[in-house]
């Protein structure tokens, strides 16, 4: 991981155009120069909100910038949903001197109140003249909802004897569950490489990193993973599967697994990060079901919330996953303690367990002991401050 | 629905044998002379309890007594579990004076600790000592965990002229959830009717109640409905689906959806029961995909404890359900009030909405608009206590 910074030919800002009522950033504008090459992943929610809509009838061009509010989802608001995406577009469009199919716009936020759409327009203005190269941070905290902190990652790669930057930012932090795209990150870079192997690389990381977290089995309909590639690092066009591909695709790897993992310990009411791992499995698909009915149950969720070491409940999670396996094979693991050996609960040391338990991290194993595959998943204790957090979210 | 009492040849007790730590009943005794037809339907998590794979194996036979106990799950405990199933029955066998294939047990509470199995041999003595006609009760309450009130219910019919009596007892409240058998739930009738009819109408019947309701998504590894039919109302034995039939599966469907909605009202935590209805769906599937989805969502159910009319999250949880449908089309209601229409959010009367979530019991409506079909389920909110409940469960 390298100090925080935007990649070559970026420019962004963060400002605060008035839709969020305590008068917080939310309104972040991105410039590339030149344009960027750009792939997208995005909601599989089949409501879809009215700027992810645009954003997804223009990703397959070539991007000059990117805006995306906070406060206000655009979605559920009909004809005016859409005009409104529309306007905003334009908008940015003026301000970056393209046409508007050549900006990406996001919004996050609540859900069918109209965009307060003047106010993103004045915003915009403000933001045009703060752009800069050297302060990445605004532009992250502007796309915060009720995140607690703000997320960004940058990684350096060297691609045949050029120096490449990949930076990226991220909001969670509520609705966070696969599948897709469970939340908005913006990923960008100044490596050159192709429209279709930027995808590629973005379809197959995404799998491995949003589409493994957790935070209330929610997916919501505005979430979106986007990165821009403008390739003003100068080496040579990655347009093969070669080394430096393969050098992009790990840098890539690592930066949604840092935002990844970053949003689930921002989710909300988090008090930890958890780890779920399945091993030995007959098959991934098998290992992902049980990761997956695991870092969904709410019973689960609590009893880590509570540091409780109440492993049958784990066990219990991956009998009703929908995966077939032998209960009478399966170890438990909490930390390096085994709870449960053979489907048989131990005589565990409880003080070993609670001084695991008691840490910010935690990491649960399951071995079904019948197979190689594996499978990993991150998710967050259920506290009661999530209930707090979304008890009067919209008021 | 009728004052609460047993069925001819029925008797019940409950006492406390030293399983729960602070003293409360803990073992449910019943007996049924003459032996009763049985039918049942059981988890279908494959992680199975001890207890509830002996009755699975019995509930063919003629059953002369149901034994119950609460606090311990007698669950992935190995070898040593099956074991204490079978002495528990034993226990049962020798006290009702059958064998021991007559006798279906059931365990529920804490997994993976041994079964204190002298503790309910005792405690067997003792409920036999107190087995009785006119009290229910005691029963009702032995078999709770978290729940906070005892559930029973109680039909009488008329089959051809002869009065017919149906008494169910249910606990709940966590892990609630379908698939099936998502709590332990008891009903008993002097009815006459073929083993064949009474499993078929138990089989229907729980499709429409006690797998249309979740508190909190997990469905657990010890929970069953069953059902016993002993024929002392001496009506001619119910054999083919005649009116008699009708007569008594209406009976178990009012019995069953009683249950089946206390134990929602009484979810850990819950301070309000939630409907959600599905209408005009192509097809029950689809439907049922969108009531469950709904259901399960942790931003709806803490929208209603908060009392917000959060109906963008209604349309996000069943935008994510799997469940194809145009949401350009769809209505959503709470209690009376349109605040959706077309996907689209309407400036509804925000007080008029508070006033219906202040009530403990909402009903939210789906109208796809788009066929005939339907389908409703019941939850509940998810509020702090749920939390305080399972964080600490197990300790």
């Amino acid at each position: 991981m390298s100090e925080i910074r935007l990649p070559k030919g970026f420019k962004s800002a963060g400002v605060a155009c008035g839709i969020k009522k305590d008068g917080k950033k939310d309104l972040a504008l991105i410039i590339s120069e030149p344009a960027s090459e750009a792939a997208g992943v995005f909601t599989k929610n089949i409501v879809k909100g009215h700027s992810l809509k645009y954003t997804m009838k223009n990703i397959q061009n070539n991007i000059k910038a990117i805006a995306i509010n906070s406060g206000n989802a655009n979605a559920c608001i009909g004809a005016r949903g859409d005009a409104d995406a529309e306007r905003f577009a334009c908008a940015v469009a003026k301000l970056a001197g393209c046409g508007k199919e050549q900006v990406l716009i996001g919004s996050t936020g609540v859900i069918g109140f109209p965009l307060p759409i003047e106010k993103i327009e004045s915003g915009l203005d403000e933001a045009c003249m703060q752009l800069c190269t050297d302060n990445s941070l605004n532009a992250a905290c502007a796309i915060m909802t009720t995140d607690t902190f703000p997320k960004e990652v940058c990684i350096e790669m060297n691609l045949s004897g050029k120096k490449a930057t990949l930076y990226g930012m991220a909001k969670g932090s509520g609705m966070i569950h696969p599948n897709m795209a469970t939340m908005i990150g913006v990923l960008l870079t100044d490596a050159s490489i192709s429209k279709e192997l930027l995808q590629k690389a973005l379809s197959v990381i995404v799998n491995k990193s949003f589409n493994r977290i957790s935070v209330d089995g929610d997916t919501s309909v505005c979430d979106m993973v986007i990165v821009l590639a403008n390739g003003k690092a100068a080496n040579e066009k990655i347009t093969r599967e070669n080394d430096d591909y393969k050098t992009f695709a790990e840098a890539l790897e690592k930066a949604a697994v840092t935002l990844s993992k970053m949003l689930v310990r921002d989710g909300e009411g988090a008090t930890k990060l958890i780890e779920i791992h399945v091993k030995n499995a007959p098959d991934g698909e098998t290992a992902h079901k049980i990761t997956n009915s695991i870092a969904k149950s709410p019973l689960v969720k609590t009893a880590m919330f509570g540091q409780d070491a109440n492993w049958g409940r784990i066990l219990t999670a991956a009998g009703y996953s929908g995966a077939s396996f032998n209960p009478d094979l399966v170890d438990i693991l909490i930390g390096d303690l085994l709870v449960c050996s053979n489907g048989t609960g131990l005589d565990f040391n409880e003080e070993r367990a609670l001084e695991i338990l008691k840490q910010n991290e935690i990491i649960i194993t399951v071995d079904l002991k019948n197979g190689t595959s594996e499978d990993v998943m991150w998710t967050c204790d259920f506290s009661y401050d999530y209930v707090k957090i979304n008890g009067s979210y919209r008021t």
